[in-house]
């Protein structure tokens, strides 16, 4: 029953290890690509890949800000009705990482340097990224060169970056070229030849414009040399805006001169500086960035200004210790602790840290398949961020799970334009997509894709599970459940259905793609339909709730949808009989779920005739041949099993994954941490560590080899989700809470908290079980094998390591 | 049983009924942009659309020469491994229609003149398309002006064209320009407004160019007025090579001068006449056109020089008589006289006189979807060829037939690297191309239609069945099936179907389309299967004849092929052993074949609520929309029932027609015809005279909407098969020839011939059966009441119509 392709062992990553830091202490031009990813800094707004701020070398230099993004016209080779028709992808905003150094007027260069002490860190208490080394010079002499770089979780446009340069031997003229610079418009050579190895057959990556995307419209800047610089521009098709500026703060003994030089394209601030031996020379760079669907770039520009100056006033300190202090409370409530592998300790917080960047300061915009940290994907928002990351924010950081669901609830317009276009009633979220509408030109892996309705609907129920914030349900949920619910109902059909002799009603989904992209537009996905039948009974349930208990947000929400809930007709009652009649695809036979009606009538895929350099699949073999085989590129059936755990047995669960596991090739990241939730569940250990490896490193071994397009933020969250539903195997009832612990035998200990309807709750994970504490807030329901225990603050409850 | 959309009646077109002539007695503008197709000329290889040589006023100025293309990168918003890369659009390549008139320097222009006594016909005997009209000039006089057009059946470059001026009344200066103009590359405003419209949507339109297609290469003429004028091209993209000149014969007793200026877009020769009233001014303009994937334009420019000295030496008339000879012999082989409506009898020589246009010249080089008359689907080669237009062919004019097969023959090559490009041995002809690859950017709807493999096989039988050629069966022949069963036996793959506790193997064909293409990637398409099924077969039977009988051949065709058919392992073995477990999905409780094998488990299309502006379905549903319904752009159960009809039992091809006839909306033009060969087999003689007029009068009443693009040239074909399949019950068993003859009872009788096995055959059909006699040949065997009968040279048999 072992997975085909599972490696034996993961390789070991070149990286020291530190329980609160990524570190590199040897520079690695060949690794620098991936390396740009995993020191990347951000706050869910603002990113900016981990290049060096003497520019150059670099595989793409990159500053996202969520949701910024420029419009094209997709252009079908071949069009149908109803094929999406505007390309969305996130613009490469100016570069202001850009601090170059020069001694005796030669330049700093990574790449040709002669360095030693080299060390670069990213801190996960600090959110700070930092390189030292030292640096000898053409000319023989020695300097200490220290960068910072931070983006504010606390101050969203903010982002702070110091060089401190120190001669360590003789004096020399030392010149800091500090510039912002339109890179999306500009030449970026070492970009263009990798795009022209891609050839642009990975679907995977970004877009690249053959035009002008930044139209430059304000060059703002001050008679002195340390005032604030300004640049402003406009995205020539989607027409938003951007204002983006800098401002120095200079700290040296050293004489020196500054002047500015301002263009279109690029703002630049030079220092001279009679560089003395021992007289550090500081730099400091304060960054903002604004942006807008209209507002004019002047407007943007005085918001620059304004985070310019209360950086300024509030002085580098004290925005260090704001960022310290976010983080300590982001870790409270969301660390996961082991004991027993720094390593994977290292790597979890790695993947947490992630989180943080992700989503922080996403506001009400979505978070991209990448959060900030590349341009894979085109920076779109999928369905991932619902049913991977906001289970993860509802449990740890629930005010940011709320604000995305919010994201979604202010999509419901162009959600229902799009269900019109589609033919059906109620709403259809877009596949991928920044601004609202379906940008997925490629509608069998996209638009097909229905299930992401149901996602925003788990999305919600995990929110709900967590808060108890029936206030939401009451308004934006319940509208996002009744145009949800609405879409299905429509969407599928009653049929009879015969078998045995005896037949009966059921309700059928056809014409849809599962969360599995290695076969598409099937009829009853398991996976769809399971997560439909709860996404109509949840609206069903309530609305029934409101209309018996709160009859005014009943009123508004029956006056918001035009809701038919009345005796003689009720769309409720609809939602309700086709939830019952859902048809799941049994084989009594094998006693298993078909991922879809006909998936057990496939050919297997020849595994054992597919060398390991033909994955992913989807790089080297047509649609055409995947999709006519029983092969998997994610976890689908074992992803309801997991999602909807309640609805099935666990020799079901067993049987099930027994079956597709040999099948999941795990082409896609979003599999591996589900596969590694239920084979725990399911008391596959070995199994269960394994996956939750793969997930742990995937980004930090670029398993997948697309770490240099960006983080996988979903798997992220899913080494979060191995722990807590893997391995504390916590499922939340509705009710009362359940635990099944199985620590790996690879650590001796793992503590994590939650947040579970206003209380804190901590959990500890040992060997032979886990002790569940109530840190703060109302008592909880606790399942144990003596039932169920009240569990109030302070107190706590063992629960042994079931036998499974 | 009715079909839930047929049309009451059928509107009655415009035209003048003429048993041998398409007639227009008014200037239509509405109907302008129909009549250039259904008025257009061509051989197959050179062919231009009805526009009027005074130019201007046209939807389409077309030229076409048959395979002469542009080549384009094909820009997949989301791109794939495998999907196509190149594609290939048929070119207008520079138009020689323009003969333009002035008469006291004002323009002749057929929108603003003030005409009478307008005639315009298309003649099917002579081949000649020619318009006549009295024009009472702004200044008051009236001129008779009249214009011939003809492209030689005879002579594959060669075009003719005259125009003759006749003042009626007063003298006057007359100016006639003639010119060669490449439109290709030059404005065409109207044409320009309808792509608007038309935002491309439509996928039935051909491409627009935003770049220069044609780069020039060569002007060249001579000295005197009446020299040869030659310009020379070359596609920027596929390289391919073109010249086309002109030539002129002045005949008039008037005074005049001309004069000759080229430039490389535009080569121009203008008469100015000295104009006496009753002094006609006759001008003929003899054009050729050569064209090659390589050959330099100066070679090109030789080979027109020298068909333009022949057609001067031979001189018009003969060039005329040799057209008519082409053309007497064609209508003898090909003609279907009817009795009773005059109306349907212009109109079935319409479609078989378009079948001509299509056929006569293509040489080696295939038979696009609309012939030489418009640019639809980009001048692509399709399966229809194979299924419609050879079947058509090989009874009437078989050497057409077989060069149509050798040109597949030759696609061998390309088509061996496109199977293995889908991952599969043997190979796969491309679902639509010009050069050989596959140019379908859509291949849900494309390169997925792997029954194009089958069809080609269909062909080829098709062709055996007429001529008993079986030196070519030995050689091109064998070579194709073989590797077209190769893929089929490498595609699809062996399981174990168990059935009321009975296991048997079958053989089952997974992710492909059918020819309904509102669904798409199906499993287990009835229509594949049993085309793959006889494919198989026949590929089997065709080596093992060879094996046995031809060892020279079998030898030779083992050697290209590598087939491997020893003892020790057959891949003959392996094709029957595939064929005769061939799956075929079948419901017991209906007593049908489902299409594929989930189609009974789909929504069926609620017809009730479309209204008729939806239609054709594609241009108004998402393709999600149309696939997850039952709901059939054309026939496909049904067209297999027509392919291999002795492979279904009469009963089962009525409860199959009764089951999908109300599906299928006939959204295909491919469909009308099948629908009414299988209604007439199965004895619908409504239904099948129904849908045989809608057949008939596709294009003449434009009931697609889309014959401004050019004829649909395999419904033509379906129009002809119509008679002899349908109405007449021919089917040919391979050992004798069988018919059920039922002439609809608008008819009093109808008369036509087939080429069999080296007899010609004449079948006349009257109300109370048939009279097939042996013309001349060898004899030959067919089915009556009393078995078989042999009827030899000058006999005749009578066939009692059947019950039915």
């Amino acid at each position: 029953m072992r997975h085909h392709i599972l490696p034996a062992g993961l390789p070991t990553h070149k990286y020291e290890v530190d329980p609160w830091r990524l570190v590199e202490i040897e520079f690695d031009p060949e690794g620098a690509s991936v390396d740009e990813t995993l020191f990347a800094i951000g706050n869910g707004y603002l990113g900016m890949r981990a290049n060096p701020s003497e520019g150059r070398e670099s595989y793409s230099h990159g500053t996202y800000l969520n949701g910024f993004h420029e419009t094209w016209e997709i252009r079908h080779a071949e069009d149908a009705y109803g094929f999406a028709k505007t390309g969305q992808t996130i613009v490469n905003v100016p570069d202001s990482k850009l601090m170059k150094l020069y001694v005796d007027d030669e330049p700093f260069l990574l790449s040709t340097a002669d360095i030693s002490d080299f060390r670069r860190e990213l801190d996960f208490s600090t959110g700070i990224s930092s390189r030292d080394l030292i640096w000898r010079t053409p000319a023989g002499k020695s300097i200490r060169v220290r960068t910072e770089r931070m983006v504010s979780f606390e101050h969203r446009h903010l982002a702070v970056m110091t060089i401190e340069v120190t001669l360590l031997d003789e004096p020399a003229p030392v010149v800091i070229s500090s510039q912002m610079l339109n890179r999306q418009d500009g030449q970026d050579e070492y970009h263009v030849r990798i795009a022209a190895l891609g050839e642009g057959m990975d679907p995977r990556q970004a877009r690249k414009f053959d035009r002008r995307v930044l139209t430059p419209r304000l060059q703002r800047h001050g008679r002195d040399a340390d005032s604030s610089v300004i640049l402003g521009f406009q995205c020539a098709s989607s027409a938003m805006t951007l204002a983006c500026g800098y401002q120095h703060l200079v700290d040296t003994a050293c004489d020196y001169t500054a002047s500015t030089e301002i263009m279109p394209d690029l703002a630049k601030t030079v220092f001279t500086i009679d560089g003395q031996p021992g007289q550090t020379i500081r730099i400091t760079k304060l960054v903002s960035y604004h942006t807008s669907t209209g507002v004019p770039c002047e407007e943007l520009a005085d918001r620059c200004e304004r985070t310019l100056g209360r950086a300024r006033t509030h002085g580098v300190h004290a925005i260090k210790e704001s960022q310290r202090l976010w983080l300590d409370e982001y870790w409270a409530r969301s660390d996961i602790q082991v004991t027993g592998s720094a390593t994977d300790q290292q790597a979890i917080r790695w993947n947490l840290f992630q989180l943080a960047q992700a989503t922080a300061r996403t506001q009400e915009q979505g978070v991209a398949a990448k959060g900030v940290t590349g341009g894979g994907y085109d920076g779109h928002y999928f369905w991932d961020t619902e049913v991977y990351v906001v289970p993860f924010l509802a449990a740890t950081n629930p005010e940011i799970a709320r604000k995305l669901l919010r994201f979604r609830w202010k999509m419901l317009p162009a959600a229902r334009n799009r269900a019109r276009e589609l033919n059906q009633s109620g709403a259809l979220f877009p596949w991928r997509t920044i601004n609202g509408e379906e940008a997925s030109a490629y509608y069998a892996a996209g638009t097909a894709q229905y299930h992401i309705n149901a996602a925003v609907a788990y999305a919600l129920e995990r929110y709900m599970l967590a808060t108890g914030d029936s206030e939401f349900l009451a308004t934006e949920g319940a509208e996002i459940l009744v145009e949800t619910a609405r879409l299905w109902c429509d969407l599928g059909f009653h049929a009879t259905e015969n078998l045995n002799g005896l037949s009966r009603d059921v309700f059928r989904i056809h014409g849809v793609t599962g969360p599995d992209e290695y076969t598409t537009v099937v009829n009853d996905n398991l996976y769809t339909n399971v997560m439909a039948r709860f996404n109509l009974r949840y609206a069903a349930s309530t609305v029934a709730h409101l209309r018996e208990h709160q009859p005014q947000a009943y009123a508004a929400l029956v006056r918001r949808t035009g809701l038919i809930d009345t005796d003689e007709g009720s769309e409720v009652t609809n939602w309700i009989r086709a939830a019952d009649a859902m048809y799941l695809p049994y084989s009594p036979s094998l006693g298993i779920y078909p991922q879809e009606d006909s998936f057990l009538d496939r050919e297997r895929w020849d595994f054992d005739n597919t060398p390991a350099d033909k994955y992913p699949l989807l790089l080297h073999y047509h649609p055409l041949v995947i999709y006519r085989h029983q092969v998997l590129k994610q976890a689908d059936v074992v992803l309801a099993m997991y999602l909807r755990g309640d609805q099935f047995e666990i020799a079901e669960k067993r049987r099930n994954f027994d079956y597709y596991d040999p099948l999941t090739t795990g082409d896609s990241s979003l599999s591996a941490c589900v596969q590694s939730i239920v084979a725990a569940q399911i008391g596959y250990r070995d199994l269960a560590w394994s996956y939750f490896r793969q997930a742990l490193y995937l980004d930090l071994n670029n398993t997948h080899g697309n770490t240099d397009q960006g983080v996988h933020i979903a798997s992220a969250a899913g080494v979060w989700a191995c722990v807590v539903h893997g391995f504390a195997g916590l499922e939340d009832t509705g009710h009362h809470l359940r635990f099944a612990p199985q620590l790996p035998e690879q650590w001796q200990s793992a503590r994590f908290g939650i947040h579970h309807r206003g209380s804190q709750l901590q959990v500890e994970l040992l060997p032979d079980g886990a002790r569940v504490s109530v840190l703060a807030g109302l008592p909880t329901q606790i399942e144990s094998s003596d039932g169920l225990v009240t569990v109030s603050e302070g107190e706590h409850l063992w629960i042994p390591r079931p036998e499974l």
